[in-house]
């Protein structure tokens, strides 16, 4: 079987585009930038979810369930929200369709009309403070630890599926303080979150750090945020944590009274991750066969196929395979046994190696004889015979080294791409030659940052949560620099 | 603590708006006929799903997720559909905004107007079979059975929370197949999960049946549901299982070349049940002191209230509380111990009663000398004083009984309230007495349904699947009926 998948050397982007497709992960709907998540990638999604919903309930997070639409009014009511925003907003202006009085179809009904334009939410900050303005009177109501699992839409001119769609999936915490310092802590701590749920579910190591200026959210005081480098050595922004401050409280006059009586505005937070983990899952891992998944997020765990030449070699086989099945879903793995005569074994092989399916079983006669089954590790493609009797245990730990495996690959490929550069000519050559992600030094103004983007393409990712305090000077202004950045091209 | 619950024998519909409000459930947003989903509302809420998602897989079925936006066009190629959804769209006209240049604010920008304008998912029937066309080729693609967990719009101009909104949550689920009989069996199987769920988790019987023709789904051939009976003697259609026949792959043009290499279009089904859901819930089973819930959809299960005087009854209590946790969470069992020091055991029960929490304990110094624990029964109001050594068993069988409790009283509820009249002022006089379902002929005309409709309120819940074969006379027109079907006023 030949995929068809282009290889990354060839055309990273197509490869992309390839593995998205050929995998059965998502397609383009025919609404502009809209995705089609189909099963097979929606069951991955499932299983991010499931983790990161757990997670945020064990840090104490409930979740609720906020309003589609945004009155116009609402978005409008922080500044620097609305100027982040109000670019890319779907719009509902009426409420009905009718049929054209000229009988040439359906059309708008004119006389349905909004007196109040209503937005698809681009995310929740303002229809979610608006509530909390009546949830929220004393100190005994805070803090407040929200999430929700919801779609939004914001208007893109360019689209790559997962990567950047018009409406995607994603989730928003929205909680509120009674201090600066508890919001500041809940802030990190969900930063923290994120980390762990990328490098141990999705078995790809990240950076944290904090936004420059330029690249914080709209509305926010600071912005934290995880950035996984992919295997083009381009930079990924895979979830943000905001210190929203006073700012939302403020412009939805949102107080409460601390022991003492005294009015005081709530403090804030919102943070996020979206269907883009999916997009990033994909490009940190997979290879040229085909899709990559770290155990802890493949939908299938391990999938047996059975290889035969006749009727009373498949019951024999199968027979097998149903004690394999059994004995792995007792030990929380998820099998598929696929026993399917209207493909060759060989067809298959191929297809959950593009499907990223973490471990092959294959089951032939010669297997029943030598009580063996031959044992395929989907990251290294490396196989071996394993005794039937052992072979669970096998597995067990199989999963655990190939979720280590996919994570120390990356790490390796990051730390093969992260380099120190003094000098802005040195920083042109990296960035050209295999991109990655650049520690340098810069000035900390804003304009320098401008120019460099838009000169090399080039943004800060971060400045990291465990910056060095070192004196250096900016590679581009030869200014005071107190430690060095993260500088990389972006997705 | 005074509740400020509405008694159901004042005022029905208030008692259940401040069941609603009280117990936290949810709450009108200022955006026109959206709710806000609070956090102990949606966590019933995510049992439902919960639930619902396993009995989906175990059938056979995969999630996915389509887009939330439906072209104009696509919604007018099945023309019963468009007619049936074109007076509640909400319509997406525009994609910017941007600031007035008369610095009055932020307006919506004209010259982002849309070249086709975009309706908010009311369903996804034309979305989903425009991409099925895509997806099929062969009798080998089929079947597919996919479902989706969404939020959808429906401009409703009269709305009540969970019972009606604009906006709400629901699954849909979206087959197609190879022949009609097999979509036939599959409208079915859905109609009889949704039976199974209302009954074993919702504790709520239903009457199986299939739609007149004037209260199908449009663009379906049959639709078929399941109908609950309120408290107040209202029905309430709590799920909906279509079967499309050919319209969906008619109006799409989505054919299959069967094993002859014959082109033939494919049959298609959509089932569906919403956020509806949770206001039957509340409606069949709560009382005046507030909601009660079924074990199987608690969030907790079992609260645990200590009642002390000094610090040290109060650990030695809490220590006892902490085994009881344990044993409970480790049978399966949801447990929560409320020992804030802010409120008052008295106040705690009160506020658990009106959350519906099935069970709950209460630990005192004298249940310590005795090796006791106060054991309260939400759904009877029972409290009796159980042995420590026997407690978590003890709980255990209580979920049991205490789920089919509430299901046998709603059920001797719904068969008091069940009647078979055979003449339409007894029709009129039931109606008007207590309402409830009632069993009467009819002569299958269209025309009678909607004149008894108009003059009494009351509808064709549905023509039940268990119909006996009955010679009668139509209550209304004297005609000719072959068998009984359900009337009932209705939400």
């Amino acid at each position: 079987m030949s995929k068809g998948i282009t290889k990354r050397s060839e055309d990273y982007s197509q490869w992309y585009n390839d593995i998205v497709k050929k995998a059965d992960l998502a397609e383009h709907s025919p609404v502009r930038g809209c995705m089609i998540i189909k099963p097979y990638g929606y069951s991955i999604w499932e299983k991010i979810q499931q983790n990161l919903d757990i997670m945020f309930k064990e840090t104490g997070h409930t979740n609720a369930y906020f309003p589609l639409f945004v009155p116009k009014s609402y978005l409008s009511k922080e500044a620097d929200h609305v100027e982040g925003f109000a670019k890319e907003c779907a719009v509902v202006t009426h409420y009905r369709l009718k049929n054209a009085e000229d009988g040439s179809g359906v059309i708008v009904d004119p006389e349905a009309k909004l007196e109040e334009e209503l937005i698809i939410r681009p995310t929740s900050e303002t229809v979610i403070w608006n509530t909390y303005k009546n949830w929220i009177q004393s100190y005994r109501d805070l803090p407040i630890l929200l999430n929700q699992w919801a779609n939004v839409v914001r208007w893109e001119m360019r689209t790559r599926l997962f990567l950047r769609t018009a409406e995607f999936l994603w989730q928003e915490g929205h909680t509120a303080h009674a201090t600066s310092q508890e919001a500041i802590d809940e802030t990190i701590q969900m930063l923290d979150v994120y980390g762990q749920f990328a490098e141990e579910f999705m078995a790809m190591p990240v950076i944290k750090g904090k936004k420059s200026e330029s690249e914080k959210f709209p509305g926010a005081i600071d912005t934290y945020c995880i950035e996984a480098l992919m295997q083009d050595g381009k930079a990924l922004q895979s979830g943000t944590s905001h210190f929203l401050g006073q700012n939302f409280a403020k412009a939805f006059d949102v107080k409460y009274a601390d022991k003492e009586g005294k009015l005081e505005y709530v403090w804030g937070t919102s943070w996020g991750v979206s269907t883009r983990l999916m997009g990033a899952l994909i490009m940190a891992h997979s290879d040229d066969l085909g899709l990559v998944l770290p155990p802890k997020l493949a939908p299938i765990q391990v999938v047996i196929i059975p290889v035969y030449r006749n009727d009373e070699q498949k019951e024999q086989i199968a027979e097998k395979a149903k004690v394999i099945m059994k004995d792995l879903k007792a030990k929380g793995i998820s099998v598929k046994f696929d026993d399917r005569d209207t493909h060759k074994p060989g067809w298959k092989f191929a297809e959950y190696e593009l499907k990223g399916v973490p471990v092959r079983l294959a089951l032939g006669p010669r297997d029943l004889e030598n009580n063996t089954v031959e044992v395929a590790r989907r990251d290294t493609l490396e196989k071996e015979f394993v005794s039937l009797d052992t072979a669970t245990d096998h597995i067990v730990e199989l999963m655990d080294k190939i979720q280590n495996n996919i994570f120390d690959k990356a790490h390796a490929f990051r730390a093969e791409n992260t380099v120190e550069v003094d000098t802005y000519d040195e920083f042109k050559a990296v960035l050209d030659d295999k991109g990655g992600f650049i520690s340098a030094h810069w000035d900390g103004t804003s304009e320098t940052e401008e120019l460099i983007k838009k000169e090399t393409k080039a943004t800060i990712r971060c400045i990291p949560m465990d910056q060095k305090l070192e004196e250096g000077k900016c590679i581009y202004s030869g200014k005071l620099s107190k430690g060095r950045v993260i500088f990389a091209r972006a997705y």
